[in-house]
């Protein structure tokens, strides 16, 4: 073979994983957000790769600078917002055809201290960080078209009843046996994609998150579930009848077994009350609910992983 | 060298990372405790190590399954408890001299639900997992004597303001500016030994849990720090102050650096806000704050690292 | 909006991380392969997720139960011929349209011991596990048609010299100063789309991830990169030059940047002798090297995620 | 109580997870040494925690700095002798009493390339990580007495046949089988203590570290063993017996289980031949070797965790 015969594929580079922490400090109550950054660029850059030619390549370095510089200079309202003023900037430049961004943004909690009559109150400079999930966000451009996605990872709930499993084909490797009462536990992670048409800038990016967040969470502890699939559909489900501006949203979810323990040999009864939380392996749902006219936009999530 | 010249030292054996979920369904209102509990037993093992003479050596397997057996006969009321009735059940055998127990506890809230008149309710048997800390608890028996540590992991708090840091002695090595204000970020791990004369059945060990966690938030957002130390040692010296059942109380506090970001090649000023969060390397600040008259309990701390 | 305007869309399911270790006693000389498999399966699964019926649905407990049942009837040459065993088997049931199956594949060395002159042999049941890398193995099974893929995870690797990075554009955020010589490290991942003619049951798919495995880590060390794109190219082609049954080797490279430390203030020079390893941010690559006919087969890829 | 009854207890503070790599390039031949440094001190600084006053605070930053101007101006021979040299320094300091130092030190190979007549060889410049374990080093200082501990965490070990586990007690929580051939697996983590007497400069650090792990895996591969707990001692008495400058050697080793898979329900046997591997819960040992004379010297491990 000639090295002729060899062509680049499909490339982007850029630089992953930037921590920008932002404080508003106009007013003494001050306001933090953090995020962890990270920008991918695509354009033409065979050369980079095929002779060391760096001329079309923006450092990454450049990319984290950007980054930090536009945290001051635009403020962070949203990890969405903030993504659509990295992806249009970098796309300005005529290197770059388009790109990745994502950003992780890391919720927390103003701190509850005394007030002057003993009740609780926000503390103005002093945060807990919640972990109960981290929120996300993505933005794909390509040949000029946005496709925007937020979403959250690793929400872990359980339910101790109201989950069963059965009716499902046995073959000849099938032992697990039928169950009506079982727990159900997950790390609920998905995504969701904005409209086509959405204006950002008329979007509250946040109350969409809080919204989805509760939908998400109360459907999980109301659906008497026959199976995670459809815990999961209901939830997807309920998403879209309430957001407009949702056209399909996706969730990874994995089985998080809990075994009941056998405690025959120790002469004791188990009706549901003890249980081995296993680690692996586990059960995983991957799955889109869609609105049924929404357009095909496999590049929305196709770099993801996961979510196809 | 002759072999007999080389002896078994100190030595422990056990079962670790018991995950062990217990539910109460004696009403329709579920109750979930989360464990992942260790049992480390000590004893005269001598000819299991020098001849794989097994005779004295209680399985760790068998350690595992006592911990589900109690989980269903006696239940799980406190981590702090279930240890004791595990540590007690243990060093009855003629075997076992003495042994350590721990236990990390998972907290979970009911996830809210809307309610007869659209108001949230807390859901009877739907969970969302908090991840804000890990409670921690450990007991120590050694020679009849019981240790008790209370606890919490990686409660991560942050100030965007009311630090300070001056001072220090200037060497040749010293690069470091003064501060007058910075981020001050840390996660905060800790444990507290109960006074030896505690009667466990009576302490309310979660109440003791949600005041001192809420005594160590509020030092942190209400104390102008001049150090991580003076953070520190506020916050023990209040627990103390509040608790009577504790007399020790230490803490491991990483200095989380966040660093402020030089906007000038970029025409820009950055009065403190925009930061970059570092990971490594970081501040490590351990310390203990005793009563001037605890005694000395050694025993209860040296196997844990990092506390002494 | 009706429930009769949302649809299910692209989905699957299965069971993940099924650790699956093989030993083969045939002779006193043992052999082990270590794996972790997760097999999803794709279908007309939309009852379950719609109404709860679960009568299509292939239990992944059956799922994992087959990857054990498997290994014992059919034992584990590679895990690419396992895969292709799994795939086959799964999607023969009407219920099933398609999958994908992965593997880990751990490699595991003989651990040497003095042989009866005193030199050393290997010894004929104990190993010592290797994680200089980990080896993969991905299956996509659509439309009746396979898309195989080898691979490896995290090999790490260093140069401390033969490394430059110049010739960039620079902008109002550029700050970066260009260097001819610089540490340069990785964390390779690589994986390799078998052409689709390829004959598995005559292909040694051992001896071709040793053969890309050396070749990828000759060209780090021997080429002299004017950026990482460049080191991922040559590193690409070299590969394709080589092993014919490749049509197309995609890499995702951070570049796990080592900063010069600055030593000036201690009147010490640093002629690119002490560095310090940077955690986060870091550059981050992904690329396709491929044959010019290669045909177009999106669906091998996009699943994987960061591989697109 | 008032505040005046609450007092400081042990304290130490410092810099962790120093990432520092030192290249030696005085020939072409390039070396590597990449390690992770933490410094942390001890002294009376009672008036920091109490009061914020800092006068006797080496800052943090400062420890850092030394570790890189060490790097450069005394080199980095091995982590032992790198470790004596900042212990040393700080306890000139007036403020510093004592204090602990510890390092990972990450092990690098050549890469293998070919040579002139197609032989391979090693690279001069490009190295390859080989993260079969990670070799430690820690330092005490306490009172002016150093105790030098050299180590290794993490290198995984597995035997297929050559281990039992049989005639432990049986009480009413046991279940587990006896077994006279199982496979026998663990993570060997071990740090030994350097005899008090052990003159640095001519300790040859590096050979010794190579002759442990070679005793180490030696003894579990040639062990026929009764219990983990006889492999561990095995492996200590001959590290004792060949290594006169130790004089006492503990482990931390988790027993990974491999559970036998049940695969009767399919209507196939499984001698020891396909095998699930556990994740948690796992047995857990830790254990010391020492010399009978060995004086007692516990500061050297009490700090350290998992080794009392």
């Amino acid at each position: 073979m000639s090295s002729s015969d060899v062509i680049l594929g499909q490339n982007q580079y850029g630089k992953a994983e930037v921590r920008v922490v932002r404080v508003n400090r106009e007013t003494p109550v001050h306001e933090l957000i953090d995020l962890n950054v990270s920008s991918m660029l695509r354009g033409d850059f065979n050369e980079c790769y095929t002779s060391g030619d760096n001329t079309k390549v923006i450092a990454t370095d450049t990319q984290k600078n950007t980054v930090y510089a536009f945290a001051k200079e635009h403020g962070i309202s949203t990890p969405e917002h903030f993504l659509l003023l990295l992806g249009r900037h970098f796309t300005q430049s005529a290197e770059v055809s388009g790109g990745r961004w994502t950003a992780e943004s890391y919720p927390w909690e103003r701190i509850q201290v005394p007030g002057a009559a003993g009740e609780l109150r926000a503390h103005e400079h002093s945060f807990v960080k919640s972990k109960q999930e981290i929120r996300t966000a993505a933005l794909t451009i390509e040949d000029g078209v946005e496709h925007l996605l937020g979403g959250f990872s690793d929400l872990t709930v359980l339910k101790t009843t109201g989950s069963e499993f059965s009716g499902y084909p046995k073959d000849r490797y099938t032992t697990l046996p039928e169950t009506q009462d079982r727990i159900m536990a997950t790390d609920i992670t998905t995504r969701w994609l904005f409209a086509a048409g959405t204006d950002a800038q008329a979007t509250d990016f946040d109350a969409i998150y809080a919204q989805v967040k509760q939908i998400v969470l109360e459907q999980f502890a109301l659906v008497h579930s026959l199976s995670l699939q459809q815990t999961l559909y209901a939830a997807g489900e309920a998403v879209l009848g309430a957001v407009e501006a949702i056209e399909d949203i996706r969730f990874v979810m994995p089985n998080n077994h809990h075994y009941v323990v056998d405690l025959s040999p120790f002469g004791l009864e188990n009706p549901n009350e003890v249980f081995m939380a296993g680690d692996r392996p586990y059960g995983l749902m991957n799955a889109s609910v869609m609105r049924k006219d929404a357009p095909s936009r496999p590049k929305a999530w196709e770099w993801l992983g996961g979510f196809c």
